[in-house]
């Protein structure tokens, strides 16, 4: 894999990606996650497959261990939370040891502290937010200049959602993209185990796709998404082909939704 | 630790807990997880630490890999999703290996499903539902009848939202809890850096208590939820005391919130 901005991937090879969120906060339930799914419909939209995202705790060997798994895993990790002023913000100390690195101030990341916050306000609390692991580059915050920072694979990113949002948005452009995987979904007013059968042989004939079936309440009835995901587009094409006119036989109209890289 | 429903764990045991939500519609961002956030409140009512959550894809290696490390480092796991009657439901074949035990049918889930569908609607794909781990004890749906189950510490529910509400609701009253974990919030107009360094001395003054500190932006206004948490009554209520002091010597006034098992 060759790393160039918004290109793709040598040889179809798919790109993947892990999410670590970092917070108490998202385990105890006195706050509700909404980061996943912003980076997962992010990441789909740039061909890059997140495959795994995990919750921790904010302890030095938790973020350590999912950090040391992830990396060596997965093209890309994504962290967010823990990089604020107190002392429970340990993400940037965390990922140092995990890279085996010093954690040091961040000469361009201690300047855009001053010119924000000026220099009376510049406080002790706020410069732990210049430290990062040595040799990070930094990831802009346009909402509140305190930068997130890459080392490696590894991107992290602020826990408050608009300012995580504005930090990926920021570094997705230069991300390696794969294999674009396209996704074309069939919506049946039909009970998924009416389908089931057919819909096993089908993906036994794909063997290359993934077919996947989810169910639904809307509007009074019960009805199944059918979702289909590859890169091969005539072989989408023929699969969806082939789910249309076994929904048919079964008597119900299949009704196409839009086609997206879902 | 003793097992009893509704009891607590012997000798100050914190009992701890993990989530596997199994799902590629969520990895992709086709659908946002709706199922962590009440599970996590839902323990912590119970005085249980969800300690770690993990989000899978749909693959039995995944599975596997995420109950093992989890089922043997946590008192409890929970997993959301792919129990259905579908190809692409495979959480109960893959609980079955993690264990090392065949899938058979469970005679009562075929009744239940029975029951419900009768014989002229218990098709093939339904009856995939019936299949459990060997061994298993039943888990009831009140939605939809197909169970979800139980083996050894893993708790197996399914991913629609209101019928993993209903499962959990169901076992809750059977998990042991630990000691209560204790809450107190106390919310103040000050950002969080102009508190850090006073909040980092209170932390170091109270090892055994973990403070948290969620800024937020509200009503025009920036501020900072403190949270302290802990089981012992007396230093809670110690450490509050000085926490309340540090704001108001910062010319701020502490606003106390509802105190509770967050």
């Amino acid at each position: 894999m060759t790393r160039h901005g918004n290109g793709t991937a040598d040889g179809g090879e798919q790109v993947t990606a892990a999410a670590i969120i970092i917070g108490n906060e998202i385990l105890s339930g006195r706050t509700a996650d909404a980061n996943l799914n912003y980076l997962a419909r992010g990441l789909t939209a740039c061909n890059i497959r997140l495959q795994e995202a995990r919750v921790v705790v904010d302890e030095e060997t938790a973020i350590i261990e999912a950090v040391t798994v992830c990396r060596h895993r997965y093209h890309y990790v994504f962290t967010t939370g823990g990089i604020g002023p107190t002392h429970d913000d340990i993400t940037a100390a965390a990922i140092a040891k995990a890279f085996g690195r010093p954690l040091t101030v961040h000469a361009e990341a201690a300047a855009r502290l001053l010119a924000f916050y000026g220099k009376e306000h510049l406080n002790e609390a706020r410069m732990r937010m210049a430290y990062t692991p040595e040799g990070a580059s930094l990831i802009d915050n346009p909402v509140s200049a305190a930068p997130g920072f890459r080392v490696d694979n590894v991107f992290v990113l602020a826990g408050v959602p608009s300012i995580m949002q504005a930090m990926f948005d920021g570094v997705k452009g230069g991300l390696l993209g794969g294999v674009p995987l396209l996704s074309d979904t069939v919506v049946a007013y039909i009970g998924e185990s009416l389908i089931a059968n057919p819909l096993a042989a089908l993906q036994a004939r794909y063997p290359e796709l993934e077919i996947g079936s989810y169910p639904f309440f809307r509007l009074g009835k019960f009805g199944t998404s059918l979702v289909l995901r590859g890169t091969d587009p005539q072989k989408m094409c023929d699969a969806a082909s082939e789910l249309a006119a076994i929904i048919t036989a079964l008597g119900v109209t299949p009704l196409r939704e839009e086609t997206s890289a879902d």
